[in-house]
């Protein structure tokens, strides 16, 4: 008896301690998703219904952006926006503990090829690829990262990273404009295809060099939210120039 | 004459060590640029006749990228790729020793306010850009920097930033497309235009939001160096979409 009145005496607090506890967020737009919350209501940012943040999490995927020191700024920012304005988790593995980019852009990476969590979708990027793609120790992180890796997405060179790993055997793929040929002598089981944006094997897409990241990056959304949050993403951006669907979709599937 | 002799014996040993000194580059094209040689002939890389370090040095333009905290990634990444890649020489400041970009990534700047070295351009941009416009440090170190500063380049809500250090006041100017109006509210004496990827008003450009910082870059690139240039990199980059002058040039010079 006593132990129920002590339960109806501590009830409303625990209540209270439960909501207090409860986060939101708003869902993936754009810059204000990051804000938490703790009541319900409208984000004052963007007016959207705020949602609880556990279930956002829950459903984020999550991107592995791998980064050799070198790598081509352009490469990895675009598709980082897109992911990001798509509300997808992001996070940055490097072999390094610092890299530079483009010869000036000072980055951390989150973490090493020993710690890095696993995520749905690994994105590897051009500007000194050859340091990871010829590095016995990224490649074979990236095989031993395959069955829990759902699908891998390259910019520019990184297509020879993908390939290194075998990935590219039997499919068709796309890579820097400079580097087609490149890419055929290296890879011969591999249909290299230019003048395309990017190449959509189903599990892995590979797109064309430095911009084109980020129409296959937008492309990607689309087939994953649909192409209304596609276009959705591409009108934030302002990124008018977006063609839905201006690469190659193989049945290779 | 023992002097002279001296000389003599030594004279091959002084050329070569002349000689030794010598910096070869190759003139601005893309990721090779960097790659310094020994001796005069052709980079291996892209086939271009090296030019002495030193008058690559001297020519070099310099330009800042102020980056607060939260900046958006891709707002600086697309002119960073494009200076780059045209040659400049490109630094980057913060008030912050770090700062995360997009809620990701981990950047180290380059350089304090207090001890940053003089550009001739100041590149500023959106993310999080009251934290930088609303700073009267951050105000008071570009205001202090004007006369040594040839022109500056805003890419979305960094127009906040130059229009706080009272830069736009009786200027055309443009910003992200969702601040348009606050932009106008901010800044009475600034006539704010909207649908335009970037305003040219001779020393200020302003551009749209997150990716029409390619174009605003292009665009700048196209002035000072000539529209075959922007045009070479916007190939480089694989962005096909590059429309030249797709922007207001003012009259306002």
């Amino acid at each position: 008896m006593k132990q129920l009145l002590l339960l109806l005496l501590l009830a409303p607090c625990l209540l209270f301690a439960q909501s207090g506890t409860l986060k939101y967020v708003c869902p993936p737009c754009g810059p204000c998703d990051t804000i938490v919350y703790h009541k319900q209501g409208k984000c004052p940012h963007c007016g959207m219904v705020l949602m609880k943040k556990d279930t956002i999490d829950q459903k984020r995927l999550k991107v592995c952006f791998y980064l050799q020191d070198g790598v081509e700024v352009l490469d990895f920012a675009g598709p980082m926006e897109v992911f990001s304005y798509a509300g997808f988790e992001i996070f940055t593995v490097s072999k390094k503990k610092k890299l530079i980019s483009q010869g000036v852009l000072k980055i951390t990476p989150d973490y090493s090829l020993a710690d890095a969590p696993p995520a749905d979708i690994l994105a590897v990027f051009g500007g000194n690829a050859g340091v990871a793609a010829d590095d016995p120790e990224v490649i074979a992180w990236i095989k031993a990262r395959d069955k829990a890796t759902a699908s891998y997405f390259s910019v520019c060179t990184g297509a020879f990273i993908l390939g290194n790993a075998g990935l590219l055997n039997h499919q068709t793929a796309t890579t820097f404009h400079q580097s087609i040929n490149h890419l055929r002598e290296r890879l011969p089981q591999t249909k290299v295809v230019e003048n395309v944006r990017f190449v959509d094997n189903g599990r892995i897409i590979t797109t064309a060099g430095i911009s084109a990241g980020i129409d296959g990056a937008l492309h990607l959304v689309g087939k994953l939210k649909g192409e209304e949050e596609a276009q959705r993403i591409a009108r934030e951006m302002e990124y008018d120039k977006y063609v839905p669907n201006q690469g190659m979709i193989t049945a290779n599937k």
